[in-house]
């Protein structure tokens, strides 16, 4: 990022082409390191001398730009990588995303990287932007107004015109940028290994990913949890939610692409903002310019306005922030001190505020000392903008940031850029429009959260680690593998023969479930494997020889292995849990309520295995339907303490499998009234043996 | 709104002071009128003569500013009434919204206006502004750097300084507008009024409202059945969706308000964009300049960054909006022109745009011509603003736009205001940020759906209408009165005795359910009322007197009116119907799937009635369950045809019985396969008259 010597493979003399673009951009912006134009047809290009090949250059050289055409692309990486150039940054397109002969090349440039030790970006990336050390190696036309000073924000982007795109945003808004880095084909240096970069620069606040899909899972993983670790928030937006968008994506860099319910979880379990649109990310990136990340939710807000107040409320209220009243006594004087004043929360100063600047400093005081709010937004909109307004009110809030430095302060305010820019210069973020701020305010306090917990990179046992056998298993085979990790099961015995059958009856002496055994055995209700209030010996014995009856008739080649006897469990909130895996993350725990919740709503949240208790819970509270499970229409509140530690323990045993591991399937897992516990009634587990034999 | 001539009563010479500033802007603006300064204590002010009274003034005056205390406030508007000036602005503050007292004062303003038909705004306003006139009668500050000229948009708000904002906004944004009417604590003129104004105002072409609360219900539905008619787009902003935006909006101006979901029914069944923010808002606004409103919501997007495309993709599928691929041979054909393209849609140009300008012509043509796509988003960031580009760029987009006038096309763009105001003059709609772009094209195809249809306003026959009994209804003489609107119900017979209890059993034949009928007796179930599952002759006999024994013991007060005897009916789905009466907007019928998904997800929506067929469908798809009706998890689709028969018979028998009715509720309701109808199991009418008597 801050190469002491550059050298441009395909320089041109022309300032406005691919290869005479960072040339310019650099000489212009003052780069303090060499440059080396390498061009075999001229002495010269913009005014440097040029070199006929990277060979001919006297120095090492740290960083080669690369803009030559595709057929010269390897000849040169190998050139670079001879000389012991550092790092190589490849503009030229037509590997991977043109098909299988480019993905051929491309898999050369990976060799090399992988043979030399020098690192590649690209190919087919806009290149870097690096402010401190004006390094410039793009062909971005963002730089034909010139660059500005370096900043708080690293944007990262596999899509190069995305990337700049963003930095020509983020410019428009005076929003400072530290680097952008666009990693193209990614065949070697990916978007993982950038964030990673990232969350140890020191000149970084914060992050700004996009990306299409992602190939190396754990290791985003790690950069995220180094991210958060460092306080670095990230925020990201993964394209391909929706159908058309997966295929654009797709269209575009063929990228292999986890599933995005997947992407989900991952930025939930690791505190990353996911965002959808750029405003939006960089609403975000903005606010956390300010390095407040507030303790709670709890929000001030005040208005000029009455009608504001009441839409920002609303806007806040759906954001999960909360519009706590302010206390009593602090309403009181506010009303004393203005008695048409609304001293609620929104804090109305009416139009009286004109008259009176010294009501914002009060208002402020009441709200940050009295009422505590971790976060403010206040309503001035054009009336902060007039020249006699702004002197005493920027000393109004000079002396209320002073005193509440660890309060996130938003105002609200529209106007000349140099007048807004004095609000900004007195430590206040400034936002046109009061929901964007809220909208803003919100992630932040969701950062805060995540900063607060632990990492997300859950330490497993290894020794619960072990291989799966390669061949399906039984439901009872299930439950064995499953009691080791500690989850949860149904008491149950198997019984081999009628006459066990009966004994086994006798001993539970309640109503039982019977249920036929066999390896790969599915859908048991449906092939009347399933016999449910059994409760005498007789009966069992009967049971045992109808069900084999049944089974010889239905799956004759199927192998059945005992019967499974079982006391019927009643009351409880029927879920379902499951584990993925995730071609891209590995395995992945499931969770949702049974029936219509599932199939119908789609009501389903995913985790990363593995995980603890605490994030258990949040994924519970993560579904629509948690409402059933806290005993809604006058049902006992379920024990999801009980329903978290299940979660977590099939966590650990996904992970513990993960390699053997094709998929777990635990439906119905009964969650009983609070302090009764919760276990799976039935459940079946695939290895990845059983899978590849089947297909 | 274009008086000839206006007095100031309170008229300052001060012009910064509520009584100087619209003066000041008048004049600095050029309003033609006559103005006439109302002053006892000054021979001029601002250098204009003054007169003691209105009473002194020699000419007509057509409107009066009234920018005096509140105690002068009445005695002024008595002398206005009696010198026959037409239309009083009243700025002062100091009445409903203070109390008691201040109530009273406003009521007498009121009284003015009735009788002497001189119309008023305000009192508590910040005034209205007239831009073709120049006819700036406000106090509110915006004006202080000058009014823009006149152009589509009228902004109509309760909230002054909202309103105010959103014209500052709009400024901001070159967003030209026509009107800002504030109607604060409408004595008289209120936000349903100025909306119907704007309705038929020859200039006005896009309505933005924002209120708090509303009072006149039947008003705001008339004024914005003629907005569609006329077909004005309306964007409303109503505050207090959440319990503190409620408390806030209540604290604010104490208006009256109806249930939040039912201002929802009104906005939905009268085709107005509900919009939460002022961006969001203002974003629509501009869009519907254009007057174009797609004729469906097929969505076409160009870009040069793949990855904005697939961003533009999620967010538009996001929205309701179809990003169909264009059509084999037009990917064909694009592929040929730029093998690098992806000509799917988003169909993306590459970087390669930069290169040949003539792609945009050959994309945007197969698009619009070929792909039919009623709506199109470009995206070209910064590039467009280079002046290479623009010069020839503009030139192919003019000849895109001639040929394809009926076209929503979006341009995303940034750059220096001159040269995005060149794409605009080109006739094309700009944004920074595509996604903005896009929800503004859904909400635009959401206009044209409305403008196509119907008036919401069904005419009722008023022949069904009549009176309800004073007093509690059973649930058999519930039956007669919905039976006679047409409402679908079980089967059922009443028996007096034991006897006609089996002769009825005997007659029908096949299991019956068995109820016990009295006036006003509630959850039958719950005090043992029913019994389900009668067969036999001597089963009813006998259950009929096991109903009238418990019946004695549970509720011995109640009247017992016989037993209601009705098949049973087995398969279906149960969903609930309802009636309640909303304070402000009258009868509204409900509907929602039974059980959790109405207790538990609160998935219930309401139209006003009365409504026709096509409204119930769109009410019957407007609930998130309604995949469990369409025939999720392999059951038969429900008979939705009848269903929506049903709620639009309900909302007959709701607006027929308005006035005398409190509620009803139909629970269950259940919706057999398709071609088998939907029938009450149950139901409660409660007449007016019987809650006003239990309370």
């Amino acid at each position: 990022m801050e190469p002491a010597s550059v050298a441009i493979v395909g320089a041109s003399d022309d300032p406005a082409r691919i290869g005479g673009r960072p040339l310019r951009y650099m000489m212009e912006a003052g780069f303090k390191g060499a440059i080396y134009p390498v061009n075999p047809n001229r002495a010269t290009v913009q005014g440097l001398k040029t070199f006929p090949s990277i060979r001919d250059v006297p120095e090492a050289v740290d960083c080669a730009i690369v803009a030559v055409p595709v057929k010269f692309v390897v000849g040169t990486l190998e050139d670079c990588a001879a000389m012991g150039v550092k790092s190589a940054i490849i503009f030229s397109a037509g590997f991977a995303e043109t098909g299988a002969d480019g993905e051929a090349l491309q898999a050369r440039l990976s060799e090399i990287a992988k043979q030399s030790g020098m690192r590649i970006l690209g190919p087919n990336c806009i290149g870097v932007l690096s402010f401190k050390s004006r390094f410039f190696a793009t062909f971005s036309s963002t730089g034909d107004g010139g660059y500005t000073e370096a900043g708080p924000l690293a944007i990262v982007s596999q899509s190069g015109a995305y990337g700049t795109h963003l930095y020509a945003v983020a410019r428009s808004w005076d929003l400072g940028v530290s680097h952008v880095i666009t990693t193209g084909n990614e065949c070697d240096i990916d978007v993982a290994e950038c964030i990673a970069w990232a969350a140890e620069a020191r000149e970084v606040k914060v992050i700004a990913a996009y990306a299409e899909g992602i190939k190396d899972g754990p290791a985003l993983l790690r950069s995220l949890d180094l991210a958060r670790a460092n306080k670095k928030p990230v925020i990201f937006i993964k394209v391909g939610r929706s159908e058309e968008g997966a295929a654009a994506a797709a269209s575009h860099t063929a990228s292999l692409a986890g599933a995005d319910e997947i992407y989900d979880a991952v930025f939930r379990q690791y505190g990353v903002h996911r965002a959808e649109t750029t405003e939006e990310m960089l609403d975000i990136a903005y606010a956390c310019t300010a390095g407040i990340y507030p303790r709670d939710n709890r929000i001030g807000l005040m208005t000029i306005s009455g009608g504001v107040g009441a839409l920002m409320a609303d806007y806040a209220g759906k954001h999960g922030l909360d519009v706590a009243p302010m206390p009593e006594a602090a309403q009181e004087k506010l009303k004393a001190a203005l008695p048409f004043a609304s001293p609620r929360n929104p804090v109305d100063t009416t139009a009286q505020m004109f008259n009176d600047l010294s009501l914002v400093g009060t208002n402020f005081s009441a709200m940050l000392d009295e009422g505590k709010y971790s976060i403010a937004v206040a309503f001035f909109t054009i009336v902060a903008a007039s020249p006699y307004i702004a002197d005493p009110l920027v000393k109004e809030l000079e002396s209320i940031r002073a005193r509440f430095p660890d309060r996130l302060i938003f105002l609200s305010l529209m106007g000349p850029p140099e007048i807004v820019a004095r609000y900004r210069d007195a430590g206040y973020l400034t936002f046109a429009d009061p929901c964007r701020a809220i909208a803003a305010a919100a992630a932040l306090a969701g950062f805060a959260r995540s900063f607060a917990g632990r990492s997300s990179a859950t330490p497993l046992d290894t020794s619960l680690c072990s291989d799966l056998p390669a061949q399906a298993l039984s439901e009872w085979e299930s439950r064995d593998v499953l009691a080791a990790a500690g989850f949860p099961l149904a008491p149950a015995r198997i019984a081999n023969s009628a006459e066990e059958a009966a004994e086994i009856a006798t001993s539970y002496n309640c109503p039982l479930a019977m249920k036929i055994n066999g390896a790969g055995i599915t859908h048991k209700t449906e092939i009347g494997g399933v016999e449910l209030n059994v409760a005498t010996a007789d009966h069992a014995r009967q049971v045992y020889g109808l069900l084999h009856g049944r089974m010889k008739k239905q799956t004759p080649a199927a192998r059945i292995d005992g019967v499974i006897m079982s006391p019927m469990i009643a009351g409880g909130v029927e879920t379902i849990l499951g584990v993925q895996v995730d071609p891209v993350f590995g395995p992945a725990v499931m969770f949702g309520l049974g029936g219509i919740f599932v199939e119908v709503f789609q009501d389903v949240v995913f985790r990363l295995a593995p995980f603890g208790k605490d994030e258990a819970m949040d994924m519970i509270l993560g579904i629509e339907g948690v409402k059933i499970l806290q005993g809604a229409r006058g049902r006992p509140p379920c024990d999801l303490d009980a329903l978290a530690g299940a979660l977590a323990a099939l966590s650990r045993f996904a992970a513990s499998h993960g390699e053997t591991l094709a998929s777990a399937d635990i439906n119905p897992f009964t969650v009983l009234p609070k302090g009764q516990g919760a276990v799976a009634l039935d459940c079946l587990v695939v290895p990845k043996g059983a899978r590849s034999k089947e297909s």
